[in-house]
């Protein structure tokens, strides 16, 4: 049901990073449902979290220990999203953490805990820490592919991205892997995302750069409006490239974040095209508005329009709907007559009414297609956003009305 | 499709209203596509809009009128929004009241025109007036059930409530009728609405009520978050009781008021129980809120959650959905541990985790029934709100799918 490709290209190693999956039988038997990862001693990470209210119990765990000490393990369960679980569930989460730290003779500290799938059942503690000593025996055996799987849920596909860049003769690896499918929101989404590179990052370098490649990837995908309780996107820099970020030339360092971005665009990217139900994949540019905060409105009236998915879906060109959601969207003195509405390079709205060398036809051709271009013009500044979204069909309705069956 | 009884009850005529609907032809050939209602010479009207701020050319028009004069006729038609239709779409609504004008021998200001329908199509206006003359000649003929038909679009059964009260040794009249179906959201939705009284009011008395009475119920609903081009709600009071609204005793007033919020809330609910698709009716209480604000974010988060929605569509009582959707809501500083949730009078979540002795077959039970409350208490002040909202289905993506074809 995925749109595009599943090909994952080249998934290249990133030195100073082991991994392992396995099957803990957390939920469904037989399911890779348990990754771990393993950073060099000298790993520098930084992650960015929900902003829902009422963030899982390993989010707030995550939290405490990025501000103890650096992570040197990465312990991510499916099927249980230790979420809305109260005591009992901070309780579960710390016992994972202190016991794979007892394995591997690290502190509890070191471990960052996190977990996705039901909200509201109590982790299966038992049985996730009976697997770790097969989990941590893998270490060194697992590759991209494997631990993508392995974080997955409703996803139908793995999600990994993988690039190198030349940088003062050395080869600089980005490799990230990362799970969507429903309750995909900006802000982060149920949606688990992990990079990594062997670039020498501070800490705050890491912070900084996190930041600004979710919010041109992962905080701008919209699948259904529904933010999660356990999103969770961790950049990590294991220095084991030598190649040291604060050293880089301006050109080096445009490079490189190059790299970066697109690495996390396209986990973000693939989120979206292995959506819930998605036949269809979006890429909304609003333009032209005068504030960052005017395109994110319009963005999200549209990426999450009920009205709009479905006509996606239908392959309907309907731009009234569009039109309506553009004049929902909550901007101040926004003047009908100053929207252009953009299918590929289709004009199909002008001055606020259809294009006058519009034919219907040419929409549909454009909607018909499996993955186009949505452009708004807005015609009021000079912000300019990009989104991606996908439509809503009759199988999203069946996926999340059986989801616990 | 609809949830719930199909009976209007007793529609009581409202003194000084006439009414008369045909099939003009508009869109689909047969079909009751076109209302008029004349008003008694005093009558006093209000009405309120949709904030969407690209609103259709008649919205524009009606909001003119009002302002020079009161209305004595309002032109409905269905099959066609006149949105998104530029310059000719003005034209083609003032000529619908200028030739209406000239037809009854009244002022171009004095008709009020509403459209409904597709966005984005030019008015088949001279279809539409080519049909006025059969149209007023059926004044006086007409009755509620067959003009609320009249302004049916996707509707699967016309919305009409009447209500009497005996005030003063008069009988006070209170009918009204409504349309929704989709593009439904607060402030206002695809949502036409006409609420008839013979009470005697002016016009800061209208205004005041109409505006009152919506806060409470059009502006309560949601079916799926997408606020419509066209949306309006008019209360018209004709006086021919002789009973003067500002004239009674406070006993009185009261008495009359809940009348006329019952008949706005009955329409509100009708709207929600005929949704595209839906096959549950859901009341949501949303209670001890700081604020108005809070309560409207959180009620708004859950009524508009395709995964709330879905999931009550399945009968399965995701409650970490609903706490998911709390979250997201927005409220600053909200403490998880102050939530509890109940389903029908079943407490599923106390201290913000399972409550204690809840068992899943319970929630089960209420989420199985076609009409159920789902109560959320904040515990973070006195105030309480109420909403109206329904499932998503299979049907309604289908139906949006195909809605132009």
């Amino acid at each position: 049901m995925a749109v595009g490709s599943a090909d994952l290209g080249k998934l290249y190693p990133v030195p100073g990073v082991r991994m392992s999956a396995v099957a803990a039988g957390l939920r469904k038997p037989g399911k890779l449902d348990l990754v771990l990862f393993e950073l060099a001693d000298q790993s520098v990470s930084a992650g960015i979290f929900t902003r829902n209210a009422f963030c899982a119990a390993p989010i707030a765990i995550c939290k405490q220990h990025l501000q103890t000490m650096m992570p040197r393990y990465l312990l991510i369960n499916t099927g249980n999203a230790n979420a809305g679980t109260g005591a009992a569930g901070m309780h579960a989460a710390h016992r994972s953490c202190a016991e794979l730290g007892a394995l591997l003779d690290c502190p509890s500290e070191a471990v960052l805990p996190f977990s996705t799938g039901v909200i509201g059942e109590l982790l299966p503690i038992d049985k996730l820490c009976m697997a770790m000593p097969e989990l941590s025996k893998g270490l060194g055996k697992g590759d991209w592919e494997t631990v993508a799987r392995g974080i997955m849920t409703t996803d139908t596909r793995p999600k990994a991205v993988s690039r190198q860049v030349q940088i003062a003769g050395h080869t600089v690896t980005v490799t990230g892997i990362a799970k969507g499918a429903g309750m995909i929101k900006p802000n982060m989404a149920t949606m688990l995302g992990y990079v990594f590179t062997d670039l020498a990052m501070n800490k705050s370098e890491v912070q900084h750069c996190v930041k600004k490649c979710a919010d041109r990837s992962f905080n701008r995908i919209s699948v259904d409006g529904d933010t999660s309780t356990n999103d969770s996107c961790l950049l990590i820099a294991t220095g084991m490239s030598n190649v040291h970020y604060g050293s880089l030339s301006e050109e080096e360092r445009t490079e490189i974040d190059l790299q970066l971005i697109e690495v996390f665009e396209l986990l973000a990217q693939a989120i979206v095209r292995d959506a819930e139900g998605a036949t269809k994949f979006v890429t909304l540019h609003i333009n032209g508005g005068a504030t960052e905060e005017e395109c994110l409105k319009v963005g999200y009236a549209i990426a999450e329009s009920p009205l709009i998915k479905t006509a996606i879906y239908a392959s309907d060109p309907n731009w009234g709907r569009l039109l309506a959601a553009i004049g929902r969207a909550g901007l101040d003195s926004l003047k009908i007559e100053g929207i252009e509405l953009y299918l590929d390079d289709v004009c199909i709205v002008s001055a606020g009414a259809r294009a006058s060398n519009y034919v219907e036809e040419q929409g549909q051709a454009v909607f018909s297609k499996s993955e186009f271009t949505i452009r708004v013009e807005l015609g009021r500044g000079q912000v300019n956003e990009t989104f991606w979204t996908c439509d809503f069909s009759h199988d999203y309705v069946s996926i999340n009305a059986n989801y616990r069956t």
